[in-house]
C-alpha cells in the first residue's frame, strides 16, 4: 500500500510524553491556582458562528481569522477567550451571578505566518471578573495577587508585575489638551526605549504638532520612575488639575496600598507608567508581567480593567478585569531558555511490574494493589528479555521496577529496585507500597520551572 | 450600536457553570484512573492537513468532517483522536518507546444532522496501548479492569463490560466456508433483537443464500448464553476445527481468568458473543459498556484490539488495544436521567468573605491565609446591602460566609456562618480553617454520578 508521509502542521505544537508531562503540571497548577481565588471553570465552543465571532469586526484578527462554511453556515474558530465569554455572559446573564468570576484555559486559533516561537493553535489562560453594572476597585487590587501566586507556584522567582492606570494617562493628556492625539502620542512614547528621548520629541512636535513645551512636559512625565512611593509622590504633584487623572491616582493607591495583604512582595511589583496596552479596550488598571532576566520575551501575563465586556451584543453595562497567560509560547520559550525542571518526574508510571512466571496472577494482584494505593503501575509482559524490560523503565524514567518470582511469591514479599540508586529491597506489599509512596513524595519536590 | 443577537451554535454544548464543575470532577477522575494504569497524557492539534486526516479516505466520515481552505493549505477538523494517534505514532516512532500507553481527552468535530442529545463539536477520552510488531493478550486483559476502575470511581454500580473476541467469530464462520460472507451475516445477526431469529433467518437464508443447515448453525451460536463459565464451555464444543476459533477462544480464557486478579467483580463482566465492532479494524477481543438501567444509550466505552494502527503511514506494524469514552454525550445523558449528584459542591469558591469595615486590610489578609490553606476564597467588596451579599453567596451555593467587623478584628477571631446549618462559629483563624477543610472534606464525599 501506498503510505501517506505523516507530519504535523507547521505552527501547531505537539509534544512529544516527556514534555507533556510538563505541561500538565503546568495546567493543573493554573487550574488550582485560579481556583483559589474563586474562579470558575469554564469551557465554551472552538467554533462559532462568523457573525458573533466577528461582531467587533475589522482589524489584524479579521485577515488572521479560520473561517469557513459548513452548508449554509459561515463559521469560524475562536481567536482568543475574550469575545467567547461576552457571547457567553449576555448570552447566559439570566443563569449567572454577579460578579461573575470565570477562568478558561483552551485553544485559540490565529492564522499567523508561522515563524519559530509563534504558533497558530496555542493555549490561552484567561481569567475575568465580570460585573453587573459595576466592579469594585478591590478586584483591580487582587490580580497581582493571583499573577503573583500562579508564577510562584510554577516556581519563578524573578519576575515583575508590571501595573499603570489608564485613567493616569488619560488624565495626563486632558490637562494638556491633548486628548485627541493621546492614542498616537502613547504609541511614539512607547518607542523610547528603541529610539530614544531626543528622536521621541522629534516626532511629538513634528508628526503630531505638540507645542516643543508639552512634547517636555510629556517626557517629564513618561521619565518618572523609582520605586512605588517615589512614583506615587512624584504622581501627587499632578493632582487636582483633571478629575479623571485623580480617580486614577486614587485606584493606583489602592492598588499598591493592599499589595502586602495580598501576600505580593515588593520587589515582583512596580508602579510603571510606561504601560499602556489595547488602547481602546482597557479604561482602569493595566498589568504586564516580565521575567527579569529574559525582557526579550516581553510581557508573560498581560490584562487590565475594561468597562464593556459585552458591548456588541447587550446594552448591559458589564464592566470587567481580567488577564491572559499565552501559554503555548510561555511553555516553549521556557523549554528553549533551559527553565523547565528536568528533575521532576515524567514519567506514564511510577512502577513498572515485571512477572517472572507463567501464571500472572500474583504480578496481577500486586497491580490492582499499588494502583489502590494511587501508585501508577504497568505491568510488562511483553515477550522481551529482561535487559530489554529493564532498558524500557530505564529509557521513559520509571522510578522503581519490581519484579516477582516463585520466591517472592511463596515468601509473600516483592523485590523492588530504586532505578536511581540502584538499591533493591525485598519487603512486604505494605511495606513496598510506603516505601514507593514516601520516594514518589521525595521526586514530586522542586516546581515545574527552575530559574 | 446595534447589537448582534448572542447565541451558541446548535450541537455545540456550552455549559453553565455548576454543570461545568460536574464535567471538570469527571474530567479530573478520567486523568486520574488512565494514569493508574500507566498510560501519559497526549495532546495533538485539533486542525491536521486534510490529505493526512483523510488517508484512509472514503465512509461516512468524510461527509462529516469540518474541512476547509486557509491560503494554500486544505484542512480538516479531527474527527476522531484514533487517526491523529496514529499519526503521531508513525511521525514521532523514533522517539517513543514501545508498549507505548497514552490517554487523550479531546474535542473532536463531526458536522451530523443537528438532534437532541447528539454533537458536533465533543469530547472523547481514549486510552490506547500500541506495541511495536507485537502487543501480549494481557493487555486485552487489562483493559475491563480500567474500565471497571473508571465507572466505578465515577459512582455507577450498575454497568457491564461486554466482551467478545473477533476471533471467535471469524473462526466460527471459516468452519462453516462463509468467511467471504462473514462481514453481511454479522451485520444481519445485529438485527437479532429487533427483528427476532425468524427473520434473521429469513435474510440469511434469502439475500446471503446460507444453506438453512448453516443457517440453523449461526443461530445456535449466537444464541450461547448464560454466565461467563457456561459460554466458554459451550465454545469449548467448537474447538479443534479452526485454528483461528482456537486461538480466540485462548485469549478470551485468558481475558476471564485474570478479571478477579485484576478487581473486575464477576456482575460488572460478561462475555457476550453478539458483540462484533467496527468490523474492518478490531481483530480480537473487543468491548462494549452498557448502563444496565440505561440500555437505550447504547454502549458508553467501547473499544478493542486491533492488527495495524498506522498502516496508511508506515509499514511497521503497530498493534494496539484501546477503548473510547463519547464523553459529551455520556455527561449529556446523566443529566437528562438525573444521574448527577447535586450534593457535590459546585460553587466558584468555598468560602465568601464579608467586609465591614472601611480599611480591607484584615479581610484581605484572610482571604490570603485561607488560600494559603488550600481554600478557595472570594472577596465581595461591591457596593451591596448584605442582605444582597448573603443572597449571593447563597445562589452560587458558597457553603460558608465570613463577616470580619472591627469586633471580629479587635478581638482577633473570625466570625463564619455554614450556610447550610446555619450555624455560626466566632473562632481564631487557624480554628476557622480547620472547621472549614473538615467541612468541605465532608461535602466532598460523595460521587459524582448516583444510580
Amino acid at each position: 500500500m501506498a503510505k501517506m508521509t505523516p507530519r504535523t502542521l507547521s505552527g501547531f505544537m505537539e509534544l512529544l510524553p516527556g514534555p507533556q508531562q510538563q505541561m500538565e503540571r503546568i495546567m493543573e497548577i493554573l487550574r488550582r491556582t485560579y481556583s483559589l481565588y474563586g474562579f470558575t471553570p469554564l469551557d465554551t465552543p472552538v467554533i462559532e458562528s462568523s457573525e458573533v465571532l466577528l461582531a467587533k469586526g475589522g482589524g489584524e484578527t479579521e485577515k488572521q481569522i479560520y473561517r469557513f462554511q459548513k452548508g449554509d453556515a459561515d463559521l469560524a474558530l475562536r481567536f482568543d477567550l475574550t469575545v467567547p465569554l461576552a457571547k457567553y455572559v449576555a448570552l447566559h446573564y439570566n443563569d449567572l451571578t454577579f460578579p461573575f468570576r470565570r477562568y478558561q484555559i483552551g485553544k485559540v486559533y490565529r492564522g499567523e505566518r508561522a515563524q519559530r516561537g509563534r504558533f497558530r493553535e496555542f493555549y490561552q489562560a484567561d481569567i475575568d471578573i465580570i460585573g453587573d453594572g459595576r466592579l469594585s476597585i478591590i478586584n483591580e487590587a487582587e490580580i497581582p495577587a493571583i499573577i503573583y501566586k500562579t508564577f510562584s507556584t510554577l516556581g519563578l522567582k524573578r519576575f515583575q508585575i508590571r501595573v499603570n492606570n489608564r485613567k493616569i494617562l488619560n488624565g495626563f493628556y486632558a490637562m494638556l489638551g491633548l486628548t485627541e492625539k493621546s492614542g498616537d502620542i502613547m504609541r511614539t512614547v512607547d518607542k523610547l526605549d528603541k529610539i530614544g528621548p531626543e528622536k521621541v520629541k522629534a516626532i511629538l512636535t513634528g508628526d503630531l504638532a505638540v507645542t516643543p513645551s508639552d512634547a517636555d512636559e510629556i517626557l517629564k512625565f513618561i521619565a518618572i520612575s523609582g520605586g512605588n512611593d517615589a512614583v506615587l509622590s512624584a504622581l501627587e504633584g499632578y493632582r487636582g488639575r483633571n478629575e479623571i487623572f485623580d480617580q486614577g491616582l486614587e485606584e493606583l493607591n489602592t492598588v499598591v496600598r493592599y499589595l502586602a495583604d495580598f501576600g505580593v512582595p515588593a520587589e515582583n511589583f512596580a508602579v510603571d507608567l510606561t504601560i499602556a496596552r489595547g488602547l481602546d479596550y482597557y479604561t482602569g488598571t493595566v498589568y504586564e508581567t516580565t521575567l527579569l532576566d529574559h525582557p526579550e520575551i516581553g510581557s508573560v501575563c498581560s490584562g487590565g480593567r475594561y468597562d464593556n465586556l459585552a458591548e456588541y451584543y447587550t446594552d448591559r453595562q458589564l464592566p470587567g478585569a481580567g488577564i491572559s497567560i499565552g501559554l503555548t509560547r510561555l511553555f516553549y520559550v521556557l523549554g528553549e531558555q533551559g527553565m523547565l525542571n528536568p528533575d521532576l518526574p515524567t514519567a506514564p508510571a511510577d512502577v513498572l511490574i515485571l512477572p517472572m512466571t507463567e501464571d500472572l496472577s500474583a504480578a496481577i494482584s500486586l497491580a490492582t494493589l499499588l494502583r489502590e494505593n494511587g501508585i501508577r503501575s504497568q505491568l510488562h509482559c511483553e515477550e522481551k528479555k529482561f535487559k530489554q524490560k529493564i532498558a524500557y523503565a530505564d529509557k521513559l524514567g520509571i522510578p522503581y521496577v519490581i519484579f516477582l518470582g516463585e520466591d517472592e511469591i511463596s515468601s509473600g514479599v516483592v523485590a523492588c529496585k530504586d532505578m536511581a540508586t540502584g538499591e533493591q529491597t525485598k519487603l512486604e506489599p505494605a511495606a513496598t507500597v510506603y516505601r514507593i509512596k514516601a520516594g514518589l513524595a521525595e521526586r514530586e519536590k522542586g516546581t515545574v520551572i527552575q530559574e
